[in-house]
């Protein structure tokens, strides 16, 4: 309930950092203008980002016969940002500039059933190395990695509670990553890193409350409310690939039965085209990414049973969709991850057509579902965000300290 | 996006007023270290409350040999509030001094079919009158009318959006009551009512996260979020009642099939009891309170058909609640309004067991599933408390413009 001064700075300075990145060089000026901040408040939150180093001064614009402004942009290169998409098939590892454009990228594949906590983690040290290595950055500059894993995570002691597709249960994954990797290390969930990926970069920034569906293997809703990220009180909102679609419907790995997972997940499409054309060759029962790409080339083809399978997938997804729509009346709501990037627009056309059998006229008129606009992998940017604000919670927890003990030292 | 220091401010008023609401009297001291907001701001925001009228200074208590601590308290007889619950089948008016204690009630009963809007501010007109002279205050002491009407509102326009039990389109419900009604109105609906009641006064107040389930005629869920009421983009939030639980199962008014509402509100438990025992003496086919009355007996003397539909309506209810616990992991789920009252504790025990067969294991530990423990009717005291928030916000302004003419004056 603690809703102190200190919560509103953070909030107000990653609103400032969000605005800078988006739009740089800018002023102070247009800062407050979009921001909403005073230019009293936006000129001390730059003051102390220029002190971290993450921005810099690039000189001085006209203002029509005005003092001239100074203009303030990212100090791309004042640092570096690792960001870690653990998914169930792969791991996949990104470096940023501090203006979170990808420098370097490394994949490794995970072979079906190679799910041990020590296998993960050798494949995420190999491909951070990689990163480093191919992008020529010092260790010191790496200000941290953001990691994400599927499933339930305690972000606090770095644990992953519990993720269903590979009955993973309270593994330590933080220490045991700490031991082969130096730099500081943030956890979190697809989910969320999609959440704040959407909030900092993507189609939520500005919005006032937006929903990013998440479909993969496993699906979610992470929640951006109020301009912050939802969390829920134990770091565990935005299950809503867990919520009864078909009450005794399908059975879930989770144990319960009609999750909107099991219809709308990947293996769940699988299912959808199984149940309708057995021995299509749309279907390779080993391989989710195929299958998905034969329907997403099935569709551009107009291929019956594709367009079918899609339909009945954005009838469930439309139900589901619907359901965040009534419940939450978000100003958007995003589509994002693999399956929604491989089924694109025409999965984007069916759903909306579905949402609006299901929802009520009047969150239905104040939403908008669109596809995430985020080119690059969202997950992995979402957790290099996840490492950027622990990065810059920490550097600004440090500079109090330093001002504290100057403070002392005078007494 | 304008998270301004007004917005914080208003925030840490309320939270100030309710904490001493809830304990009266009470030092700055003592609210400093409920709310977690320092000393100071707490004296800037007792002192803006004493100079409304709001608080009163109610003498001095030791403090264990330092200065004594001047203790304040809620100037109860510093004005009235009026809460208006419209109901599917009746209208309850409730007036209330400042400290939210009840002072006078009228109910009015509506009959089958009585539903159009000039009836219906017929009926609050009349209890609005009724209260004023059982309690005896004079008109200017009443602050201000809330007024809960199921389904949509706007709140800014005071337009009835969408009724669904009553068929009600684009009411200009504010402008008819306005006709006879002189004092300040503010509009909303019960879901809201139910969950700003808990926030101030009852299960939710003091938690970060909590969901106020309505259960009566029509069904919600009040969304608490971080402290303060998540309305929503177009304030149409907490619409769960119009969420699927059984994929192409009953026909709800809303025009979907399968809704939450369509199992667990009123009408829906006599559903549930017509499929199971069509000729049941609990049954009393034109009224939905007898039935559900009947039914809460009938549990209570171990009747096996009235056992069985509260189970199975648990059921429902149990998946349903499950659903906004994997979403929103919120702290406190509550149950209110008229159903959950007179099913009580029986319905609460079943709804428990059956969110935990269908809840993940992380939200539900987080959870807690409990019954109002507001004793009066919580839409009218959540009504009430919408006016007290409506006063306090208009007599701050009528402030701060009366200061800015006093600096404008010295200029």
């Amino acid at each position: 309930m603690k809703r102190t001064s200190r919560d509103i700075r953070t909030a107000n300075r990653y609103e400032v950092l969000r605005q800078i990145i988006a739009e740089s060089p800018t002023s102070r000026q247009e800062l407050a203008a979009a921001t909403g901040l005073s230019l009293a408040t936006v000129a001390t939150l730059v003051g102390e980002l220029l002190d971290l180093g993450l921005l810099t001064e690039v000189g001085f614009e006209d203002s029509a016969g005005g003092r001239p402004r100074g203009l303030v942009a990212v100090n791309a290169s004042g640092g570096a940002l690792i960001g870690v998409d653990i998914a169930e098939t792969y791991v996949r590892v990104e470096l940023f500039d501090l203006a979170l454009n990808v420098l370097a990228r490394a994949d490794e594949d995970m072979r079906p059933g190679e799910s041990r906590p020590a296998q993960v983690v050798g494949h995420v040290a190999t491909a951070v190395d990689s990163v480093v290595a191919q992008a020529g950055v010092e260790c010191a500059r790496v200000l941290g990695v953001g990691v994400s894993v599927p499933g339930q995570v305690d972000r606090a002691t770095g644990i992953a509670e519990y993720a269903p597709n590979w009955d993973w249960h309270d593994v330590p994954l933080l220490g045991l990553l700490s031991e082969q990797i130096s730099h500081p290390l943030y956890l979190d969930n697809p989910l969320r890193a999609c959440a704040v990926a959407e909030l900092w970069f993507g189609a939520a920034r500005g919005r006032g409350d937006a929903v990013v569906v998440n479909l993969g293997t496993g699906v979610g809703a992470g929640l951006a409310l109020g301009g912050g990220l939802h969390r829920g009180v134990s770091n565990s909102a935005g299950e809503w690939g867990h919520t009864t679609l078909v009450l005794d419907g399908r059975l879930c790995h989770c144990g319960n039965h009609g999750c909107v997972e099991t219809y709308v997940g990947a293996p769940g499409i699988m299912l959808n085209l199984r149940e309708l054309s057995p021995r299509s060759p749309l279907l390779h029962p080993e391989d989710q990414t195929a299958t998905i790409d034969a329907l997403a080339r099935g569709v551009a083809a107009q291929d019956p049973v594709a367009v079918k399978v899609v339909r009945d997938t954005a009838r469930y997804l439309g139900a589901g969709i619907a359901d965040l729509v009534n419940l939450l009346n978000p100003e958007v709501v995003v589509l994002s991850s693999w399956v929604a990037a491989a089924l694109g627009e025409p999965l984007l056309e069916e759903v909306r057509e579905a949402v609006a059998r299901h929802a009520l006229q009047r969150p239905l008129a104040a939403t908008e579902i669109v596809l995430s606009p985020i080119p690059t992998d969202p997950v992995c940017l979402g957790a290099a965000t996840f490492a950027l604000e622990g990065a810059l919670s920490s550097i600004t927890q440090k500079a109090n300290q330093r001002s504290n003990r100057r403070t002392w030292s005078k007494q």
